[in-house]
């Protein structure tokens, strides 16, 4: 690999950039959970983010990485639903413009909120090549700076700054986090999480949580090399997209283990969320707990407490997964 | 009126009695709701209350005065759901038996979760009449001392704690609270929440959301006297009691204006929190809400920093209000 790695220093360079903006997001425990897992869990609620999703730390700061000449232009994104919105606001909080191009299939209520946040939306067809051209297009009539959503070391050293809180704020709940798990899908927020904890304490086991109809980053793993998702397929729409190469070369360091879950998982993991925490995970959040609550998850129980970054809360509330005609 | 007011004094002894047993909820905001209500709001977020409402605060309380002798015989109850759970879980962690009236229309969740604390549930028709009747059997029975839903001042004294921590965490927001809402039923909350207003700072307004179908509040505000409700038609399902008398007499004279809203409003506003705040509120919650987006709420927008009480986040999730088919 010849991609540099994204340093600790450039997370907590982000977490200055990001401080007093993005909130510092709660962390929540819920005993009922905690007595189903066998373990005390610290949910680092990301669903209360700005934009209702982590992405906002990575888009925020790539943005004021941004000379005022280049952010004049403003920026540019492909993104399936949160990196869009993200990106959106943030371009809006610098007063530029920002051009989100987004698959068709994309979640009403996303594209709205993007709109919303005043950005111009592209729709395109639902593939990678579509998606790749179209932003292309738009870079070239408009001069504005692609923010990829995950490839990018200003965006993986902003996802970090979650990880950051979740340490500090778990130690002021007396507790010092055995592991921590997040879900992966590009891999933008497990590499800045990685680097995070690698650079808080070296101790600190690092675990991902994936679908199996996207498991890209698992397959990767056993091979040792990067393998690209194809026809991926699962309920957690916001982790169908491939491993990035920056974020495959920090996870492949970093990462102990890659827990896959089936759907069936992850829609169990959603609704214990929502019915006995009350917190509003989208399906994608949904994985990481589904990992943990895993046979495969640590096996020998060493990890008694475990840091789990609830990564967005951005659902469809018309169609809710464990409803029999959804 | 000859029932002696709950002191200020008796909630502040009653935060000392809970502290380190109930949590100290998150107040939450949402700039998007705000721009919409054109003011700032102050969440006090009960949702993540043990048993998932404020009701434990109350429950646990008046627990926590019987002498040995009386909890060894146990607590009976009847109520359509929260103050259940709330009171299962307090005579659970006093070690002493609970039994529980509920009616036979209650949500399957709320009485799962009952049983799940390890009270005995006993149903009843859906009538005040056989709740009553039902627990006065029980009470003759095994002895239990009966703890009422609303009508206590320990319950009144433990549900003004949240307000006491509403107030500080508004200050530590840097924000003195102009005004706070709350939902009123049997009037437990509201009237807790009102003399914690009037003892921490006479010039915070108090007001109350109620649902236009469970009316009996504004009704009696405006008569100038107690009128009970009969048959109560809302989708706000732990709003349909009615006024207690303990409670009736502390609202009339602290309280400035009941607030009435439609279920339509309710919906909305309940919508607004789950998609906008990712706060998964139960329907009486959204009444504090929906008051405050109705017009008749302080038209002179005098208050500019309210504080609403969220009571409780306990909803059939086989069943959500805005879907067509349910």
């Amino acid at each position: 690999m010849d991609v540099a790695e994204v340093s600790f220093e450039q997370v907590l360079g982000a977490a200055k950039t990001i401080s007093g903006v993005a909130h510092r997001t709660p962390v929540m425990t819920c005993s009922a959970i905690d007595g189903i897992a066998g373990r005390r869990l610290f949910f680092k609620c990301e669903i209360f983010q700005k934009v209702g999703a982590f992405k906002f730390r990575g888009a925020f700061n790539a943005v004021s990485q941004l000379s005022d000449e280049a952010a004049a232009n403003g920026v540019v994104t492909h993104s399936s639903g949160n990196h869009a919105q993200a990106l959106a606001l943030a371009a809006k909080m610098r007063g530029v413009p920002a051009y989100i191009v987004m698959p068709s299939t994309a979640p009403t209520v996303k594209k709205a909120a993007v709109e919303g946040y005043g950005a111009e939306v592209i729709v395109c067809e639902p593939t990678l090549a579509a998606r790749e051209s179209t932003a292309s297009e738009v870079q070239a009539r408009t001069g504005a700076t692609f923010i990829h959503p995950y490839d990018n070391d200003d965006v993986i050293a902003g996802q970090g700054t979650a990880m950051l809180e979740l340490f500090e704020q778990a130690a002021e709940l007396g507790t010092k986090l055995d592991a921590v798990i997040a879900p992966v899908g590009g891999g933008g927020l497990l590499a800045g999480t990685s680097i995070a904890a690698r650079g808080l304490d070296s101790s600190i086991r690092v675990f991902a949580g994936e679908p199996v109809g996207a498991d890209d980053a698992a397959r990767s793993f056993q091979a040792g090399e990067l393998i690209p998702q194809t026809g991926p397929k699962t309920i957690a729409d916001g982790l169908l997209t491939s491993l990035g190469q920056r974020n495959w070369s920090i996870i492949r360091q970093h990462v102990e283990q890659i827990v896959t879950v089936r759907d069936d998982e992850i829609v169990s993991a959603m609704r214990l969320l929502w019915e006995r925490a009350k917190l509003l995970v989208e399906p994608s959040s949904a994985v990481a707990l589904a990992a943990v609550l895993s046979s495969k998850f640590d096996p020998e129980r060493r990890a008694g407490s475990v840091g789990v970054i609830l990564s967005g809360g951005n659902v469809d509330l018309e169609r809710l997964p464990w409803m029999s005609n959804s």
